[in-house]
């Protein structure tokens, strides 16, 4: 069996993420009031990211519901959603890197108990990614920008393809998934053991592939 | 790359089904009144299989939505729904063939125009499957109760894992999976082009694995 590439066959934490809002300081304003402090539910695993207790009502042309805002506040409002929210409430979802914005789906509104901002872009289906530090790419020969296949357990398994690698110092090592792949996979909660079982370098180079035997 | 088994690599038809429900003879008059005549929408890819226009409503212990009826009537009322669907309204959907209800999933409520019947059992998670002709199979090395991976294309491609091989004479050779499968691979329409990537055979014996490079 084919297994060269050191990152085939490791472990690694599975999160999913379901659909929630990053608000501008501009834009939290106009929904919340001028000096509003939101309320911090909990912290995320990675480090200086949080859940507010807040919410907001994304409206799009076929529809509306509530997603959670996280924080601290971004330079632009950046709405993630799976693709089957973008399908219930008639919104495009391109699939991005989260912050790379430029010409994403727009068209949505976002409201609060204060204001609404209509976004021209910002909607995104964020690109299932890798979150891994400096160390521990090294560790796996991978580099930022790499894509990878996550095998993902669960009563009906999946393997995720195309999965991003994102490395930066501050990074914990975890695989982020939306619900849509969550649910294919009938997860019940966070943390299921993946494995990484492919490998596609980010400037040509050989593809390595590592299929378990399940 | 190790390629041996007749099936990997083959093509395969994409097709999802959504939330939907098979009622008896009996259910069917008790929701839609005695000697009702159900009105064909449209004929399914599965020949004497049919999706109707009526509709009824599944109340579970959270929730409640519409799903279709779909003809003709079986022995037992089956309802299928997505792993999400039963989380939305707190139904448990084990995953099951169609037709092996003994033991599924109860407590759900099926209501009609004219009355409701309340399921001891019958609510499933259809398994993954893959439809095929006894010709087909034969061509393709598979026998009935095998699992096969298939590489499901789409904006954000999957494999799915342990999709179990159904072998009839009047099937047609596809791979019905379901929303919740479609949705994380971003399936836009039905037919999209898969491709069996792994094989695991019944009874013991080798299993094989090809990973395509894409």
């Amino acid at each position: 069996m084919n297994k060269t590439h050191p990152a085939l066959g490791k472990p690694v934490r599975i999160e999913y993420s379901a659909r929630h809002v990053h608000l501008s300081q501009e834009d939290q304003e106009v929904l919340f009031g001028a000096g509003y402090k939101m309320t911090v539910l909990k912290e995320l695993s990675q480090t200086g990211q949080y859940a507010y207790k807040e919410k907001v009502t994304v409206k799009g042309p076929k529809g509306e519901f509530e997603a959670r805002v996280l924080g601290p506040c971004r330079k632009q409002s950046q709405v993630e959603l799976a693709w089957s929210d973008g399908r219930r409430i008639g919104a495009a979802t391109p699939v991005r890197v989260s912050g790379d914005l430029a010409g994403s789906g727009g068209g949505v509104i976002l409201a609060g108990p204060e204001g609404s901002v209509k976004l021209k872009e910002g909607v995104i289906n964020d690109e299932r990614h890798l979150h891994v530090s400096d160390a521990e790419a090294a560790g796996l020969g991978l580099k930022n920008g790499d894509l990878i296949d996550i095998s993902v357990p669960g009563e009906t398994p999946i393997i995720v393809r195309e999965v991003i690698v994102r490395v930066h110092p501050s990074f914990r090592m975890s695989v982020h998934l939306d619900t849509d792949e969550a649910n294919a996979a009938s997860l019940e909660e966070q943390g299921a053991a993946g494995e990484i079982v492919g490998y596609h370098p980010k400037e040509g180079g050989q593809e390595e592939h590592f299929f378990t035997d399940v």
